[in-house]
């Protein structure tokens, strides 16, 4: 129904994360209505974008700098950097420093195994994660040998999936491996937990 | 916590229509997947949309081509081009051309009056419009005088605000001017449906 | 998990139009935490209105009284007691009451017609219907002979079956048969109104 | 509107938990479609479990019997009858028995303290909360002293409040009190978790 450039550009904006073809129309219709030199400032802030952020040689956390090191990983905070957590994602990574509670490295692993397609385990970054907890110095960082891995993946079937086949592939390197503690959530509720986060947090009581 | 060139796309994209802070973030993350030249052709297809597009001399409908027209002012479909649909949005245009129920002209108004910020009525086509009933020949369209003036804004308050005031703008011009029947949607239930929406079902019956 | 009574009354509290299982419980403890004097006057008031309610003897409506009638079919309001307004269920005859619009009587007719089960077919009173509409004065209304029947049944795929099917079944009474205008809401949306709903507000424009 | 004996078992249906105006109508013309027969058999039901329920001894846990204690507190499973788990309410108890985790002794308080109204601090029982963790073999089981209280109460800020103040008065027992793990629920994601339930799943981690 739309002329054919703007149907184009519906159907790119649909492959954005959440979009559906409405919203993809709606967001159409806002650069229609944006002066030429407020798309142009757009697409350039686009390109700038990805131009300068780079990824961390140790960690694969996106950053901006001419240095190889992220900040994390070029300022440990303290003697915790023989920590390592592991994240499926960077907003993982964002929401962990949030809480001020970690101080460790981290390693972002680029995804998880879907059940259905255990194909996709090729783009997880599995072998930069074995090099990089064998050998954290060649990578740049300043620390010793890692003492625990933690294994930050979410308690979901695809989470889960992957938090077993991480502890298979490195259980040969003899650390220790640890996952996030389970339990009631703030504001949850005993009567319309789950059986297994309800006995977590029985167990987990102090 | 994002380094700043990622904190500004996600500031740039939470102007976005209905997305927030999150969605944005994810948008961000999303281009940071793709590839330097998938990056560079999404870019582009947003220059040549702004460059090609272009809007409708008499209705204001965005286009393609080197005409002033768009193709539903230059071809009207049969002897109702003495009807005039005035809608608020580009997609309400879409949304009755798709009913094929309708084939005269159209007029986009740009917006609805807001109660709380009277002031945005001077984003309002309101003078272009009076201009093209008076006189459409002098925009390009083949057709006598309008008979009929449809304002199909939507039942909602703002709808009704701009409508009251087309009204009333548009009374010295001695025309026929109509609003769209309400009534009960298809799938819409009796006891659910609010008064006013009960009572113009009961006086539309046929 | 319960003691048996209280299963028993869980199970017989889903059994309620919208409960499941974790609402009947929520019930059962409820009752539980009121005072014996409480439930006695609950289950008192229960026994009382299912003694004290009585069907109209025209429209099926239940009313509490001695009389045959309820009180609309008792007191007609006005001269439009030759239109017959037939719904599916005693909420819709209250929804349509409410907005003051209608003056005329009402038919119950008792449940909608389910593509999936034509027999219950049964369930609605269409004998019913017909005999009233033949001779209203039998059933004890003060009127003349009907001059219009409303199908004030719900634009769904069932009420719009029901409606089908009355049509044909009151066909050789030779009466003047309406339905409801079907049209946008209050509050509706063009761009979100399906084509149906908006093909009957262009038609019912005024 | 309707009739005064269907408003009020409308009004008194509202009371019930969860339940608005509309639904509790739904309620009455369920029951006006029931038959008499069925609608005593309700009645029955509710004055037969209102009869025949009554409350344990220890635990205030609804039990069916003649005897004094219900089957929980009846028969200890095991040695960890020197437990003893605070609930809010009948349905915390049922989903913690459910996990079948735990197999020590429940006391259900009753309700929570609400931040807005301090005086339901009467309807909780905490007296009787005392009496039987001083005395237990007074009000009838069979175990030794307990040597730890787990408040399980839920971790909003009723439960929170309730838990603090239960701390402070029960304080003087010198008894292990604890409170149940925090952390992500099964099928909770790091991204979408609060500050403070992701601080309790890295402080759990294990």
């Amino acid at each position: 129904m739309y002329p054919q450039v703007i149907e184009k550009l519906i159907e790119r904006f649909s492959k954005f994360p959440t979009i559906g073809p409405r919203t993809a129309a709606r967001f159409v219709f806002y650069l229609m209505s944006l002066s030429q030199k407020e798309v142009e400032e757009l697409t350039e802030l686009i390109m700038d974008f990805k131009k300068s952020i780079k990824f961390c040689n140790f960690c694969f956390n996106p950053f901006e700098g001419k240095e190889d090191l992220c900040h994390i990983c070029k300022n440990p905070k303290n003697a915790n950097n023989n920590l390592l957590c592991i994240v499926e994602k960077e907003q993982d990574l964002i929401a962990i420093e949030k809480t001020k509670k970690y101080s460790g490295l981290y390693f972002i692993l680029g995804g998880t195994i879907s059940k259905l397609e255990p194909k996709n385990l090729k783009s997880l970054r599995i072998e930069e994660l074995k090099e990089r907890i064998k050998n954290p110095q060649k990578f740049g960082v300043a620390n010793e040998n890692f003492k625990e891995i933690i294994l930050a993946l979410n308690p979901t079937t695809e989470g889960e999936a992957t938090a077993l086949y991480l502890e298979r592939e490195l259980k040969s390197l003899r650390l220790k491996i640890t996952r996030l503690g389970r339990g009631l959530p703030t504001g949850g509720e005993l009567e319309y937990a789950d059986e297994e986060t309800l006995s977590s947090a029985f167990e987990g009581r102090k």
